[in-house]
């Protein structure tokens, strides 16, 4: 194809307000522009990439067993209430009624649906297992879009649902599917971590999400050096030492502080002894409900509010309290009890691991020391709340723990029985003519961010290096004045190869083509000038020398990078 | 792939509720299912049908030089403001406001959004011409979806924009899209007619609609046998022949007359003239702003409301009046007036080809004679506002018409400065600097619909016969009692051809696997039996007598039939 006909070139201009790498090089480059902030116009060369990305987890997915299929963007509402969904996602669910008054959800994600369609058919075990998935538009009703495609309002997905009679069947196509997702991203150039992770509206029990390492992602993860354990903040175990449980039990006392004695600082200077030694309280208001909700953990922990969230069964529901809600609660920042308070307690595991803990009911002169949990106050329940950090140790291996960052580009997800059960006649027939629920799980990559990490993690400061996988096109061609037969001529050789061409043949200065090489990222740039005869000049994107070779050598050398790919 | 295996299984109930045949069949065979009326689930087996139908599409459109990308599903309503389609469109518009209050149309159609893309790039002469266009999933509020995919609410659209310097280049395109439209279709088993049309809510000055012959299809068009014209009812013009402009003009007149008369058959047998002799009233009011609008019209012809609509440019605005409308004029059904009222009167062109007319001031017993347009009385303006019908004339040729029914599957648009006058910046820059609006046409094929549309011309009263090109599978392999083993050794020597083989493994019996087979109508069905020793039963869909025939033979038979199709 001619760079002249294409629709959605390289833009001169300074891009620099886009804050990240791939937003960035995907704008200037012409692969993507954006509409509304988090909604974006995949032009032709993007579109082209997005394709690839599509063709590759298709292939990966079909050789699985998985059946493609499509569900209507459009959801009805009821079934999202079947499940009680419309409540917990929240804000993010977009919501749009026709004219004869029926209600619909822009979907954001498709159990509920893709159950329905299944529940529609008698199902029988000789049925099971099956995975159906679809590439469709997903909507999310996110209060802030960031950074390009990482984080977006519509995007297309590629989402699968599997089908089981039970849960061991299950865990086979769970790993299945893991091992799939690792093909998947590995022949896109990425390496991914795969991460336990929150099941966050979704349900189910237990998932994981597949992490590109990247400084820019949103995904905080923690990891053991040698990848023998991998979980999201919002999941991640670890031990608690136990601190001082030998120390004999004292007695509860209430003594006099001096007022100058406020912060965590403030009571290790004051008392001399490490964080871990203190109580530490963290309130939290129930959005819906407005309930108040204290976190108490050692002092040298921080609370997670996911975790937090997960412990009382109120996903997403959490917001940190304000001044307001601790002075309705009779207290003020710096002085809230670890008991007394007319809220709901609930501790870290931690308060287990120390003997005679000092605080718990700061007053303005007087706080408590020798407090014990059991002893002196009790939590609601006791769970883990506390947020990981790097250099703690994995809970059972006692393998200290490394904090990463990264995007997070796909997730798999056990959901059990949580759909079947609650949407009616989501059964199968067993062979002993009993219905029964099934057992699920499902399975997104989000095509676009996974572009968008391509880039992130394959680009140099002269724009993108796309893998020969999902390049828009396997070859930049290049002619310079006077060449534009010969260019014509080998564009269609090269393309009767079956190779993809894109031959930039503007009445641009040689400087301009070069400089839109590098920042297209195409893998092979072939120069048709008046220096290079009979040969072609051939360059790797990243290489910093160019060689001049013969159309045979070009063909041989091609036919090596792009192996597998036409 | 194994039968047992597939999501969505034929069902084995009545599926007579399904008017269409393409419903019925679709449904029954395991290929759709109903969502909420107007959506669909594509299962397994009818995505793979969808699919092979976009494939070709692709192809014939990437042969083209034609680039794909895809904007969001969400437009930003600003932009149907610019043109003005909020109102327009009416209410088949559905459209969404986010949590911070953005307002957004579910896009139904493109082309501001593509406007919209594009002049935010300095499109310069150079860069033109080029025709994008996507895939995409489309909104229609309809209020009565019909008949399957023949017309619903939500289904993916390949919609092509083109732009251009001017009409002479636009020209040489949208006769390209004319021929790739047809090539698409014929590669898919479908004749179309290439029809004139209407253009509707899309705008610019001309377009037409490709359609098959269907007696189930809502498109009624003309055409003459020879198919030199054809043309949708909506705008099919015709001779009006002039009666007797030759008869010397008579006074006019208004004259007594019996009680009895009231309808054009009354008057025919009163005064002994046929109904062209006699002048005819049509009352409509204008849905938004309450204004009546009078159609009058020779007493053999019928007013087309569309035409109608298009001589006053309010498309889609008018409906018939009431008996109220017509009671608020001070008149009743029967004795509307073709003057006097307080109404816009739009004159048919036939008003021209009578002397001496009869009626246009009928009272309960009087009624006037020798009326004459122009001499006494005169429409705001004469127009072609008549209904064609079959027998008619064409305009220039006088060849007779033949009426006839049709799926509308596809249709190509001239558009002109219908989008770039009117949003701002809808520009390029031509080689002498100066900016100006860009000349545009657009280009769509409903995919679902085409689906259909193969469908109802490709079955017999067993099932689909799916022509090739689009078959979901190439073989129905049945393995009976005792060949399961073979049967998976064929299956997979088939499938290592590059053949899509569903293998039916049920436990069944040979007459449900042969029922099955019609139904899903795949073109070739191969039987391995206790009777068909080494060979192999073939058997073309649509064929009553089966062969015995060796693998090799086979191999060829399908080498014939898939050619170019692998």
């Amino acid at each position: 194809m001619r760079y002249s006909s294409l629709f959605g070139k390289s833009i001169y201009g300074d891009q620099s307000g886009n804050k990240f790498v791939s937003h960035h090089l995907l704008t200037k480059g012409g692969f993507i522009r954006e509409s509304t902030a988090g909604r974006y116009y995949f032009l032709p060369l993007g579109w082209r990439v997005h394709e690839k990305i599509r063709r590759i987890i298709k292939q990966e997915m079909d050789a699985t067993g998985a059946q493609e299929m499509l569900t209507p963007i459009l959801h009805p509402i009821e079934l999202w209430q079947e499940t009680n969904r419309t409540d917990t996602t929240g804000f993010e669910l977009m919501t749009v009624t026709d004219r004869r008054g029926a209600q619909f959800a822009l979907g954001g994600t498709a159990e509920e649906m893709i159950v329905d369609v299944v529940r529609k058919f008698q199902i029988s075990y000789r049925d099971l297992p099956f995975n159906i998935y679809q590439f469709s538009t997903k909507f999310r009703d996110e209060l802030r879009a960031r950074g390009g495609l990482l984080r977006v309002r519509e995007f297309v997905m590629k989402d699968a649902y599997s089908f089981h009679r039970d849960e061991a069947d299950f865990q086979k196509e769970y790993q299945r599917m893991a091992e799939t997702y690792t093909r998947i991203f590995a022949r896109m150039g990425l390496n991914t971590v795969m991460v336990e992770a929150d099941n966050g509206y979704i349900g189910g029990e237990y998932c994981h999400e597949f992490i590109v390492e990247s400084d820019v992602g949103e995904s905080r993860f923690l990891m053991t050096a040698d990848g023998s354990y991998a979980a999201h903040e919002d999941v991640a175990r670890f031990w608690r030492e136990p601190i001082n449980l030998d120390d004999p039990l004292k007695d509860f006392q209430i003594i006099e502080q001096p007022a100058w004695v406020q912060t965590m600082d403030d009571n290790v200077k004051h008392y001399g002894l490490p964080k871990a030694h203190y109580l530490k309280n963290v309130v939290y208001r129930h959005i819906a409900s407005g309930e108040i909700i204290i976190g108490t953990i050692r002092g040298d922990l921080d609370v997670n509010k996911a975790k937090l969230e997960h412990a009382i069964g109120a996903i997403g529901q959490l917001e940190e309290a304000t001044e307001d809600d601790l002075y309705r609660l009779g207290t003020k920042p710096g002085y809230v009890h670890s008991w007394g308070h007319a809220a709901r307690y609930i501790g870290d595991l931690s308060l287990t691991t120390v003997r005679n803990f000092i605080g718990g009911q700061k007053e303005e002169t007087t706080d408590s020391i020798n407090v014990n949990y059991g002893r002196d106050f009790e939590c609601e329940c006791l769970a883990d709340i506390a947020m990981a950090q790097e250099g703690y140790l994995t809970e059972d291996t006692h393998i200290p723990l490394i904090e990463k960052r990264g995007i997070e580009v796909g997730n798999i997800f056990q959901l059990g029985y949580h759909y079947s059960q609650k949407m009616a006649g989501a059964v199968y027939v067993d062979s002993d003519g009993s219905e029964k629920p099934f057992y699920m799980g499902c399975y997104g990559i989000g095509l676009g961010r996974t572009m968008a990490a391509i880039v992130e993690v394959h680009h140099d400061q002269h724009g993108i290096v796309w893998p020969a996988s999902v390049t828009p096109f396997h070859i930049y061609l290049i002619s310079l004045r006077g060449r534009e037969a010969d260019a014509a001529q080998l564009h269609d050789q090269l393309e009767a190869h079956g190779y993809e061409v894109l031959w930039d043949d503007r009445d641009e200065s040689p400087g301009a083509k070069f400089t839109n090489a590098d920042l297209l990222g195409i893998p092979v740039r072939l120069v048709l000038s008046s220096r290079t005869g009979d040969q072609i000049e051939w360059k790797r994107r990243g290489d910093t020398e160019a060689e001049l070779l013969s159309y045979e050598e070009v063909l041989q050398r091609l036919a090596a990078i792009y192996q597998g790919e036409l």
